[in-house]
């Protein structure tokens, strides 16, 4: 039984008001494996790299017990690269740079050993690819989760549509739920959102934390509010791959374990934002993780007795 | 023991996607008495209206038990007068006109009947007004909130801080937050904050909740998600009043009771949003707040065990 991640493991180059760094190990699929990998131990990426990314970087994963034989290397490519500033404000960014080099052909291929796939995430990618990743598992995973983006919205809408009637959860943020739906007021956009597909809609809202809205239930979740935050790079996508890691090592998917399942993925991004890149989550131990779980059932609990 | 507001009683008139009204009674004041009054029984108000308020305007309040001795009737005057203008995203408005009227020179007055104030409200308004106030009332309140704007910053900020030194509680928005500390994070802020003299910080962040820093500690509160906001006038106000109220029902300033007030204060403004003006907080039910207050524990309420 395994956790599969279908995403990009690529270099950035990133600066903040912190600081800058040269071309580091990136790619959701990386942020999203780190995450997952403290909460379950069978993780295994799906992606496509360049000869550039080196043995050194794919270390970086394989440290952590994350299987990468999905990971193809193009002989003689170049890794996806993608360089950005963000504004003082840490909540926009400026794309510098964006070379999709061997990502430009990407063709997911599952190795056999990957077909044990119960939870799947599929990170933010074309839609085609999100689709070829779900028409290529031989049995239908027990919870699919996708990312996705307004990118896809503007240029692949059609395609989006089709693969999220497959999905049992979707993440997106708040502009891009009322992309997506056309409704202002998040409830009513994820009424409809929910009609598409998912069973599940997790609105993330960064500083603000997430929505979770499924079973006709809401769950607010709040984000720890930080005095720096030092590079949010990977932050949605660490959220990712804690939510689904907490998931798959639960065996069990209902509305309470959803809830819980959002706050270790909010945790795990609470570590990623404190570090460039992915240096913070490269080395967590379970005592820091468990620690963090605490601020956050302090940070938003309240007994009211009348 | 009372519960004394100072703060505008006045007429709006107010355009969202949902309608448009005539001149109908708004002010801080009013909504923040009105939401008072459903937690604690002597709520009086101080405040200065025209002889074109009229006796069935005061009758909103007086019928709701609120006291409005402290209320001066200039003869012959006009009443403080807004019109705005929302846009489809409720969270942004256009002020239409503004008519100071009798509010120009406000100097308040505080009936012999007020001086048993032990919660004090001081609604937003000018710092001078604020301070007066401060200054007339005998006896130092248990507790006293202050609300403020962005606006006071910019026209006032000496006078503001003058008074920040003497009230235990601010309530701003995050925008204001950030303007009165020079700080974009909101940790670093209310840390700046509350060396200006308040013991907590309220940080309200609109469809995203409320942020609470006191005593070391931080709470996040969530606001509940509605598919509808009516009419976003005097929310924060709303939020005010039943933050006061519950703590003066209370008798018991803390941490922990801070956290239930906030959550009391979101449920009374939740209601507010529903209707133009102030027709929801007229007549509310006991179980009406009472499922309310219900909802916001479900809202946000989860279990981890490990």
């Amino acid at each position: 039984m395994s956790l599969v991640i279908v995403g990009t493991v690529a270099f950035d180059a990133i600066e903040t008001p912190f600081g800058k760094t040269d071309k580091i190990v990136g790619g959701a699929a990386t942020f999203a494996g780190l995450a997952a990998s403290y909460l379950f131990p069978e993780v295994k990426l799906i992606s496509v790299i360049g000869e550039d990314f080196g043995e050194d970087n794919l270390n970086i994963l394989k440290s952590r017990g994350i299987q990468v034989e999905g990971v193809e290397i193009i002989p003689g490519g170049k890794s996806f690269f993608w360089s950005g500033k963000y504004h003082n404000d840490m909540n926009s960014r400026d794309t510098l740079i964006t070379e999709l080099n061997v990502l430009a052909d990407f063709d997911p291929k599952i190795p056999a050993s990957y077909q044990d796939c119960e939870y799947l995430l599929l990170g933010n990618l074309t839609p085609a690819v999100q689709m070829a990743t779900l028409d290529r598992l031989e049995n239908k995973p027990k919870l699919v989760v996708l990312d996705t983006m307004n990118f896809w919205m503007d240029v692949a809408m059609d395609e989006l549509r089709e693969v999220l009637k497959r999905v049992d959860v979707l993440t997106i943020n708040d502009a891009e739920a009322r992309q997506l739906s056309g409704e202002y007021s998040l409830v009513k956009a994820a009424d409809k959102i929910l009609q598409m597909g998912p069973k599940y809609l997790i609105i993330k809202k960064g500083e603000h934390g997430a929505l979770l809205f499924g079973e006709g239930q809401i769950f607010s979740a709040p984000a720890l509010p930080l005095a720096d935050v030092f590079d949010p790079t990977g932050a949605g996508d660490s959220f990712a791959g804690g939510f689904i890691g907490y998931l798959a090592k639960l065996q069990s998917i209902n509305f309470a374990n959803m809830k819980n399942a959002i706050i270790f993925g909010s945790a795990l991004a609470s570590f990623c934002v404190e570090k460039f890149g992915t240096e913070r989550l490269e080395n967590l131990t379970q005592e820091e993780i468990s620690n963090r779980i605490k601020e956050f059932v302090n940070l938003s609990k309240f007994e009211i007795s009348e």
